[in-house]
This record gives C-alpha cells, sequence and structure tokens, in this order.
C-alpha cells in the first residue's frame, strides 16, 4: 500500500502512465490520485501548479517528496522500493547496458511522435509549413525503422532482452500511442507483436488509460507513416 | 584504469561532457578516445555509425556494451563502479528524490538552450519566423527563472543539496553553454554561482572543452535573456 504517495494524473498521457505502470510493477498500489483534464485546463490549476510550477502531468509526491519528472519518478521507486514487487533494472550488465540506452533512447521517439502528432497544437497557425509536416514524418519514419531493427535483433522479447525493465515501462506508452494513432501493422509487425504482448501485462491492462477504452483509435494520422 | 572503454566525441557538446565528467568522477581514467570535428561532419563516419547508428556522439562502449545516450552511460557506469570514486547518487531518499527530478528537469533546459542557440541551425530558410525566434527566447527565459529560483532555496550548492550528483554530472555542460553564450551574471546570479563554483571542479576543469579554452566566449546570444 502506498497511502503517503499522491499523483495527478492525466489519461492518454505517456509520462502519466509510465509512473502509474512502475507503481503497479513496485506492488505500490493504493496510492491518493486525481484524474485531470487537459482539455479542461485543469493541469494548469492552482492544485498542480503548488506540486509542479510546470503546471504539467503528472504531478507526484512520495510523502513530501516531489518528483514530477516521470522518467525520475520511475527511477526513484526502484530505487527506494528496489526489493518490492517487479525487480526493474537488471542485475546483468550487458542487460543493465542495453535498458539505459533503450530507455533514453524512448525520449527521442517520444519527441519524434509528438512532432507529427502535435504539429498544429505546437506551432501557431501562421508559422506552419507542410515542408516541416513532410520532414518531421520522415524523420519519425526513420526512428520507427531503427526500433523495428531494435526487436528483430533483440535476445528477449523485451527491448533490453528477456526481462521486463524500466526500458519497457518508460517506452510502452509511447508505442500505445502510436498504435492509438493508427500506426500500420503490416509495415511495422515487430512493433505490433511487442506491443500484442505488453498490452495484456497486467501493470498495463490495469492503467490503460480510461479515455481509451469507450474509444480505441484515435485519427489514422500515422497510417502513411 | 578503464582500458576496456572508448568514448569517440566532439568538444563543447553538453552530451559528451556529462560522459567524460561521470568517468573522472568515477576515476575511470585512461579509456580509449578520440576527438571528431561536427564542423567536419566526422559524427556522420563509418567509425562513428559502426557504433551509433544515429551517427551522433558521444558513442561509448564499454567491453562490448554500447551506451551512446549521455543520460544512459551516466546513469550506467554509476551503478556499475558504485564504490569506485565519488558517490553520485544520494543515499538519503529526500536528496535522491530531489536528484532525479533536477536531473530530468535538466533536459528541458538543455532543449530550450538549443530551441534558442541552434535556431537557424535547425530550421530551414524558408520556415523562419521572428514570433518562433520571440518565443523561443521567452520560453527559456522563464526556464532559466524557475532554475534561478531551485538555486535560491536550495539546501546546499549543489542543485540536489549539499553535495555533488549525477544532477549536476548531467545539468551543468548545459549551463556552461549559456554561460559561453553570453547569459547575463548579474540577471541570473544564482546561477553564476553555481557556475563558478562547479568550474574549478578537478572532474568538469580536466574535461573542459578544448575549443573553448582558445575561445571563450562564443556569441553573445543570449544577452537579453
Amino acid at each position: 500500500m502506498a497511502k503517503d504517495m499522491t499523483l495527478l494524473w492525466g489519461s492518454g498521457s505517456p509520462p502519466c502512465w509510465r509512473v502509474m505502470i512502475a507503481l503497479e510493477e513496485k506492488g505500490l498500489q493504493g496510492y491518493d490520485h486525481k484524474l485531470l483534464s487537459f482539455e479542461k485546463m485543469e493541469h494548469k490549476s492552482q492544485e498542480v501548479l503548488d506540486m509542479n510550477p510546470r503546471g504539467q502531468l503528472p504531478s507526484f509526491k512520495h510523502g513530501s517528496f516531489v518528483l514530477n519528472e516521470s522518467y525520475g519518478a520511475c527511477m526513484y521507486l526502484e530505487s527506494q522500493f528496489k526489493s518490492q514487487g517487479n525487480e526493474l533494472i537488471p542485475r546483468c550488465a550487458a542487460e543493465q547496458a542495453m535498458m539505459y540506452q533503450r530507455m533514453f533512447e524512448g525520449l527521442t521517439l517520444t519527441q519524434k511522435m509528438a512532432d507529427v502528432i502535435y504539429y498544429n497544437w505546437k506551432v501557431p497557425e501562421g508559422e506552419r509549413h507542410d515542408s516541416a509536416v513532410k520532414r518531421n514524418k520522415e524523420t519519425l519514419c526513420a526512428e520507427l525503422k531503427l526500433w523495428e531493427g531494435y526487436l528483430q535483433k533483440a535476445s528477449g522479447s523485451y527491448l533490453a532482452g528477456k526481462s521486463f525493465t524500466l526500458a519497457d515501462v518508460t517506452a510502452f506508452p509511447g508505442i500505445a500511442y502510436l498504435f492509438r494513432f493508427g500506426l500500420n501493422e503490416e509495415r511495422y509487425p515487430k512493433l505490433t507483436e511487442y506491443y500484442n504482448l505488453l498490452k495484456d501485462r497486467p501493470s498495463i491492462k490495469t492503467s490503460w488509460p480510461p479515455t481509451w477504452l469507450d474509444d480505441p483509435q484515435a485519427k489514422d494520422l500515422l497510417k502513411d507513416i
């Protein structure tokens, strides 16, 4: 039980989902939590700003310690609850190296995905260019081919090898996002296999974004990637 | 001695510098290394691509384990050489939480800085807008005010408190970059104090970018931030 933890979160946000998966994996259920709406701008509410001056979700606290950065929260939870629940950092040096490498490459994947999906949201109307949209799509496509190759050559079903690690905790929410936005399953068979394997893992199934359950596919924005 | 490690690096690159500081802090001198030139596009050479399909520096190997992501390399080195050199992750949970929080906020700081400094390099000529330049500068200014506030309220001289940690290893190179590009010392007195304290730390002084020694200030691009 984790009564001394508080999570303010938004449905579908990869950073929020990472923290929720880590909490499940570490057996830290029962934390206080509150689902907020990005659409209603609740991430800019005073309640969030009091915990997180950036006005972003997740906002997460363990007692009085604030860990709003999702990667930071995941690392901290694994470190502080090492012997509880599932161990998320492999002891084997080779798998550990691979885990750290993929974990931080995951930030690049998420960024390149966001550059495509949120282009109109992030770039004011007068500054938009078809050439930038095209380039962002090509960049994401090249990135996805890298990951498809990683999974082809992997020594196990997970990103760092035979066990589920922090690399999967942090990368999976972004990969789920890709499929929600219509990624072509035939073009990326290994990513599809990985997605299908992980989506039924208990920590992931339990924390699946509630708004996605009613509306499994958002748009076919990525169908040509 | 670290004869089983290889680092391909570029002078002044914050990600390369992070790994070099971590190696010094862990007492891992004597590694094989090669200074490459970004200007000559040597980061796209076959030698780099063989280690790093992204064609980026740093490219780093420990034996056959590849760790090209600077945050990943730093985490791995601390984990594998925990009892060697300086401990870079505090044992105290409060300082550890603060370390992880600041460490990952550091990525945002570096990104916002790059959006200003590398605007013309990253955005093709026909897609540039004065409104974007202005917004990027305002965004960086707001970010720097956050960090100035963090240091004002800090319980010690370092980002996570009284000891030098991975938060400093990862954030310092970006902060040094700010001053190299003319950040106003009077406007950011705590950041200036932090920069002046850390620049003489042996691990940092030893790994100072060689191209910066002859040419300490690049441009005054950030003087109005």
